[in-house]
């Protein structure tokens, strides 16, 4: 089968959340992703060189298209052309109380820029965080800039959208924690193994009505602590590092 | 004055390293990072709005050039035209190392990416670390991408290039420490409030020579402990999470 122009723009227009919507499809780029997303997402379409195909003789799709990387270009969102791109469908993720109540839970307030999205997927998959609820106006998750930056995290880290304050003021019994610029030290505080930590949008924070149901505020020290600092840690280094301290206390 | 073509190339000219180190000059774009780095660095020139210049009126360059946005754009590097661009003077660090012996510092054995390098700045800034010593092929931190993701951080934090492993080599008696997947969990090491941390590239970790000179390999332990994991964490999301354990001992 060979990559028609009606593929290439089929393709293609999944750089576009409103065709993603419709058709229920997201596009994943390079060799190294699209082998760690092939065995968890059902793969419509898979464009990739020989090469790739013969080193992964297990690759299940609808449809195989074999294709020089001249070819795949094409298709490609990337600069350089990857050995391999699929479209695969979007899983449909529920959210189980039962593990959100148990676990340890991210919950993202607005972050829109996609390479922030995608960092803190990678660094949820390495801390265990399984799931990751956000608000509805968070950056899209299937976005191909997202997919890529969570280098295959997005594999194993399901992602929520949903009214985010309801979400939070229908689960008060859940111990839910949040950064703030004025929050308390959070090498000192008592932090649970399960909850839901906040992370807010990359210029305004945690919104108003957000903040009011968050049970402890947090705060990550700068150093000296007396030094007087006018910026901030960016925010997927500060989901990291919070990340980081409440699973050194539960190793 | 007006923007003159001559005055446009001179400026875009600072994208290349070549230039820079030639002119010993770098770029600088954006309102809030030109007025971070106005305090700190010596200003060749400056191209802002008028809104700009009432807002800053203490603004000290050798040449200010007031201009529309549309004209500021044909100098600019970014998609959007900044309120303000402007070349300074690299700065002229020497190493101290009466300060490097008793405080903690970095040490970057050739990061490659300019946004790593840029992040990297920005959480040594927040965590008060005032050196970085850099492998001599690391990203140069004039860059102007590398010079914008650092946020005015490069105000703060002194940027060193020079032979890494030469430099550890020469002072082996300040404690050093480096992140390897085969290391010891950093949540249960002793980590003293002066020393080396050093980061590895973003492919191939730290090189064999530099390894032999570390004194401690730590690891972040990814969570559950057992879970086998093929992923890594990204270098500056590992750089802020390190640094933030060495400072809540200290703290």
């Amino acid at each position: 089968m060979s990559l028609s122009k009606n593929k290439i723009r089929a393709i293609t227009s999944l750089s576009r959340k409103k065709e993603r919507d419709e058709a229920g499809l997201f596009l994943a780029e390079g060799g190294k992703i699209v082998d760690d997303l092939l065995s968890t997402f059902r793969c419509r379409t898979l464009v990739c060189t020989n090469d790739f195909r013969e080193d992964h003789p297990h690759a299940e799709a609808e449809e195989i298209i074999l294709a020089e990387k001249e070819e795949i270009a094409k298709a490609s969102l990337l600069q350089s052309p990857p050995s391999a791109l699929a479209v695969f469908e979007k899983p449909r993720h529920t959210i189980d109380m039962g593990r959100i109540t148990k676990h340890l839970t991210l919950a993202l307030d607005t972050i829109q820029d996609p390479g922030n999205l995608g960092t803190i997927l990678r660094v949820a998959d390495w801390f265990g965080i399984e799931d990751i609820i956000c608000s509805t106006d968070t950056a899209d998750v299937y976005n191909p800039k997202v997919v890529q930056a969570t280098m295959g995290a997005i594999a194993r880290v399901r992602v929520h959208y949903t009214d985010l304050e309801r979400f939070l003021r229908e689960n008060e019994g859940i111990p839910t924690y949040g950064t703030f610029l004025d929050g308390e030290n959070i090498y000192e505080q008592q932090l649970t193994p399960n909850g839901i930590i906040v992370m807010g949008n990359e210029g305004k924070g945690i919104s108003e009505g957000i903040s009011r149901l968050i049970s402890k505020r947090l705060f990550i020290p700068n150093y000296p602590a007396e030094r007087a600092t006018s910026e901030s840690l960016n925010v997927a280094m500060a989901t990291g590092i919070v990340c980081s301290e409440f699973r050194r206390r539960a190793l």
